[in-house]
């Protein structure tokens, strides 16, 4: 009998799934839901379709799909789920479609959070000039109305709020970012690595860190939002837009209806073959969390590349097959905002209890070879002397933190790692990397205790 | 008591010895005997001081060895070593030296192979115009002759033939490479990569492979080269100048008298510790022979990268530290040359019985990004699932090689590599990197026996 696959959501996970389940099972039918009226398109691509960077983010088309014996229905909503008889409801412009199943995928997604700031609604909508940069039409939405003004207000300095600060300052526009926290990008890197990159960026935007907003004021749009130090001292200040970037929030109104369990931080609980609390129901993406590799506690998913590994978890066992994710991820991450690489892999150095940090700033290439460009390398150990997590600012940051991630995925400990052979040229790298000096001065200091 | 340490060599295994020595005991007497007159410089940017690349190539200048308590004499040559009353005598200038020693680190190197060709020699010279690139004054002959020249032969096309090779293309000078194997970079890379390379730079330069030189003719110098290929059919090469790269050759000669065992390779063979069969006798660098950790045979040891972490560990162990390296080594090596970025890690495809491989040309960043570059991946596991090594042709390739080198030191399984969580960000990298699609190429033609 031919199997049914349904997938919720047609984002990169759903939309990853759904091509993994028909590789695995050529004659599987599956069908993706997609509330939007786009197929797959790179979320993370968004910023640069603002800047006007990238022209087109879509990943694959509609027509692609259909080669691919995918049944990808746009614009419709999944209304229902009957989990006895297992069919799913959804309507499409009015129009109701049933569709039976033998697995599900949840793939709904996150939408941004809303802060509580006075003057954010106008009604039920977000006031005329205030907006989240979730979706392909939000980002549309937003390269179209940066066009009339002149002064933007982010809230938010996380990597969102930096990518799209970015965006519209390529755009010829003024930012000031409002960060209620000490640190720029907060959840990604360690204080003092954010305070380096905070000195690098500074003078191309404005970023007012432990303040928060508190009014956004204007009458047929934003005109001016009144900001808060932590005294409660209010500043005014005169823009004419403001973007909110706050963080995501998962959508699990579905997955809570059919009776899947969530987890602490609010998103689906998933096991290692992405299968939920549910017989047959499986999650993937934004909308589930799972567990951190190195302090084993729950993260919500919030990155692409896990979305996209996910999917291919699930719609492998979907489709009959068998693939398992590691008991626990590391959220490898990475930006580049106003020229500057940042990258990271593992949990702050908050998080792990007794770190031991080495911290080195050095370049690229050889000192007597041209072309060689700084780079800031912050080992981080935990007390067993395994890595913990890894940050670099720099070129090349991003490669180096592959390396990092294999090293914590295979619980290296630090003394293997300081002598790990690197690749050496001098037109390419040193003859020592930098990754491995900052390595062996966290080694140094581990066992030294100190 | 006062520790001797006498190092016999001062290149880079033998002087990042001295410098670990007196890091780990601060009192101790080290001394560095060096036959060149030149301080620490590196070798592996001979090249690019003929190109003009670099101006300076000394990487730690006699003042620095003064000001850090190490004895360094220059133009001195070890004439004898007397294991008895423990004592090395020199010879500068015709003067003697002796010098008690407690433990002994020999850093003799290597020397260039010389290849029997009719008329490579005039006497007990090379002939005027023939060269080999191994010292700081080899570099400095060779740019000075080439000033007078136009076309150069380089006879093999290894990683210091075809650096060689570009820096004289960089001076203006027509070059002919004659290499004896089917495919250039023999030792660096397989022949299916090889060939990639080789159309990305033959416009640059002419390659003759399966050639062998067979005579050097001309009265002053070099005027012609007569090559053969296999079918001893002759052709006769008008050039005025022949640079031989054609490998090395470990100095052992001292290390032989004094009964240091040598290896299958010819060269010392040296533990963990980097000891030799001798009690109290290092050695690093190129006059030793390393296991290699895949496929557990000797290799001659020939990359700066390894005599660099070879001189860390003897010199904090002939200090009365302890540092051991790992059972066996990766060869991690890379190269830029006529801007292709080229690297690898790991065994050649030749050498690894059962060996699968997947191999995949992609870019470094999202389709839908603007300035990604090709890259060209190869992953190859041995029968056992673990991956075994790693070739990559393209720019970011020698950083993700560092990746690899980590999961074959960590015997990390193929399954495992293909899930890694890498870097992604649309201005960084894609949401799989190339290396995990090559490698996951590898483990689905690895799990269907293929």
């Amino acid at each position: 009998m031919t199997r049914r696959i349904v997938v919720i959501g047609g984002g990169a996970s759903g939309s990853t799934s759904a091509q993994f389940a028909r590789k695995t099972d050529r004659s599987a039918e599956v069908t993706i839901f997609e509330r939007e009226k786009y197929p797959q398109y790179s979320r993370c691509a968004l910023p640069y379709l603002i800047s006007g960077k990238v022209k087109d983010v879509i990943e694959f088309s509609e027509e692609w799909f259909r080669r691919n014996g995918i049944d990808l229905y746009l614009e419709t909503e999944v209304k229902d789920i009957d989990m006895q008889k297992k069919v799913v409801v959804a309507e499409r412009k009015g129009e109701s479609i049933e569709k039976r199943f033998d697995t599900l995928i949840m793939a709904t997604g996150a939408r941004p959070g809303i802060p509580p700031i006075d003057g954010v609604y106008d009604g039920e909508r977000l006031k005329r000039g205030v907006f989240t940069l979730r979706t392909l039409d939000d980002a549309i939405a937003i390269k179209n109305y940066s066009k009339s003004i002149d002064r933007v207000l982010v809230v938010g300095a996380g990597l969102i709020g930096l990518e799209v600060s970015e965006a519209l300052y390529e755009l010829g526009k003024e930012i000031v970012v409002v960060e209620i926290l000490p640190s720029i990008l907060p959840g990604m890197i360690d204080q003092d690595m954010a305070e380096i990159v905070h000195r690098m960026i500074k003078e191309k935007i404005d970023v007012m860190l432990r303040h928060k907003v508190k009014r956004i004021e204007g009458r047929d749009g934003v005109e001016k939002v009144i900001v808060e130090d932590e005294d409660g001292k209010e500043k005014e200040i005169d823009v004419q837009m403001v973007i909110l970037a706050t963080g995501i929030k998962a959508n699990v109104d579905l997955a809570r209806r059919i009776g899947c369990k969530l987890g602490d931080t609010g998103a689906i609980v998933v096991d290692r073959r992405c299968m939920t609390s549910i017989k047959d129901v499986y999650a993937v993406g934004d909308c589930t969390e799972y567990r951190d590799l190195v302090t084993g506690k729950p993260f919500p998913v919030g990155l692409g590349s896990i979305g996209v590994r996910q999917g291919m978890v699930a719609g492998i066992n979907s489709a009959g097959g068998s693939m398992e994710l590691p008991e626990g991820l590391l959220q490898t991450r990475t930006t580049r905002i106003f020229g500057v690489e940042i990258s990271a892999v593992g949990p702050l150095s908050k998080e792990i209890d007794g770190a031991i940090q080495g911290k080195y700033r050095g370049r690229t290439l050889p000192h007597y070879f041209p072309g060689g460009e700084e780079i800031i390398v912050k080992t981080i150990i935990k007390s067993s002397g395994e890595i913990a997590s890894a940050q670099i600012i720099g070129n090349g940051g991003a490669l180096r933190i592959n390396t990092f991630a294999c090293a914590i995925y295979k619980r290296m400990k630090i003394d293997e790692f300081s002598k790990l052979e690197t690749s050496y040229a001098p037109p390419v790298a040193p003859v020592l990397d930098p990754m491995i000096i900052s390595a062996d001065m966290a080694r140094y200091r581990y066992e030294r205790g100190c």
